[in-house]
């Protein structure tokens, strides 16, 4: 198995990289987790690159996102970049996303969703390169907050 | 023949894949369909390109599609990365979403246009690889609600 | 002379791509005509990608778009997918649009703005095609609409 | 010198083409100044990679969007792609658009706007291509009004 | 080590581009830099390809960008182009803008807000070049504001 990547950001007000990095270990125990910081989210695409030229063909990219709409076209940006670099290079690359407004003003709910959000997606990663989730399909899964659940 | 792709995810709150792999096998007995599952809608490129590389030349992607402005851009980011993919690798690629709202509230008529949209798209799928639909042109048809007709 | 294609999609409610076939036919008289029909307008560009891999060197592709801000998304993903197409391959792509809200309401006038414009945009490629359209520029023509004409 | 292209449109309703010929001539006396007209904002990217084969190696592209939301992503979708263009070729390409609402009514102003743009553009491109435009950087320098200025 | 690009623009109204020239060669004296100036954001893109083919593998893009919702589609599209532009070249490319409503209409405030926002970037820039950032993952650390902090 060659390695996985992890990018995250200065921007961040949680420490979600090392979230999922050691979430990643755990799962994952014979993968080489290599991780890269950068400054902010619309850098994640550079970010997520060099660790896929260093080797990884999997990365999950830990984004924070302001409050404002440039925040959000910076959001849509390097969201489109992303998917742009997987297929540019065939690599797995997770986009996680945490938005400062979903904290509803709360710091520590804010918190506690990006840290949920950065284990579960952490997860999600280890179930693609294994197992696979076809046995979720459609179950309305969540992260960062509770399973929606499937309508029955 | 060669295969046909089937992406859906964990996000979705119905099963729609399983309703487009029924519905593709019975219209064309002969295909293999391929399924992959995963987490979201951003996630369905990375899907679509690794079923492609598997020898589908045709993927139909099922997204669902949360009611918030963050979420409309991430269908815009996927819209946009699903056309790239095409163009990238000549393969057709049928991209289905249910958005959350579209049901008003109510989860059993959320749960009636998901599987009409995805059924009929998989007809679609199925008419695009066989007889074509040029005696449909102009003819207003729809998925997931009646068809709005062609203007007299 | 190579082949014209036209591209059309089931979704709209009034058949467009035979207008445009009529009037290419008559307009160039020894081009070959290939027309392909698809969904909706997010199919368009495989539509026109189909067409240009099949000897096509210029292709009509004729949209329509409902009036939800998501309809508005995926004609902007495929505006740019059709952009990204000519890049891709050279081939002049001349996109053409109707949105259901021109018609406020009317649906005797959505058609006869529907019915203009894919007859006028045939007239633009076969204008690109054969003594160009300089001695137009900035006379500000429409088509679906009576010309706004020239600021003098 | 290579040719320096100009792109514009039938759908402008002035004739900046003839205005960012005529200044590109006076200023690059000895450039091969080529022209194509498109009918609109979206078929620029066409034309200027028409002009790129043809062997323009900077081309000045001279769009007018119209007042509405679909005008505006018909905007966003032109400028992503003659970024594109840029990136794909190594061609200069210079965007240039006048929005409708810019006259706020008054057609002899929204006139005046779009040949000051056209003009001041085209001496950007010549400055680009000579001496270039370091002793401007942050001066406020606009095109259609007057300078902001540098703050002091 | 290459040189380092720094791309601004007229349009600016503050000399970012002399400030990050500046503390990049306090920060890395023994780089090279090289430094363009482009009339507009969108033209950040050509620029920063031309700093890249020239040599540099790092590039610092200066954008200014005004206040209206045509303004924020140009920052939109440049941000995706200059995404794009790393994943095409492989080159770091740090893209910096400001908001022209950032200032709150006070233009001292607006100018300490660029000059802060280009010093810590190039920063940034220089960090990613050596150290990494590795140890700021989190820290909230924001450009042109004081910074947020972590979440603790």
């Amino acid at each position: 198995m060659s390695c996985i990547g992890v990018v995250d950001t200065t921007f961040a007000r949680v420490d979600m990289g090392s979230v999922a990095v050691e979430e990643l270990k755990n799962l994952l125990p014979h993968a080489v987790v290599k991780r890269i910081t950068v400054p902010g989210i619309k850098n994640t695409v550079w970010g997520a690159l060099r660790l896929i030229k260093d080797g990884c063909d999997a990365v999950i990219v830990l984004g924070w996102v302001g409050p404002t709409q440039v925040d959000k076209y910076s959001y849509l940006a390097t969201s489109i970049g992303l998917i742009q670099l997987q297929i540019a290079t065939g690599a797995l690359v997770l986009d996680v996303t945490v938005h400062e407004e979903e904290g509803g003003g709360d710091e520590k709910k804010l918190k506690e969703i990006a840290i949920d959000r950065a284990r579960k997606h952490a997860w999600n990663l280890a179930q693609l390169l294994t197992e696979g989730l076809e046995k979720y399909a459609g179950k309305g899964l969540r992260q960062g907050y509770p399973h929606a659940g499937e309508i029955l």
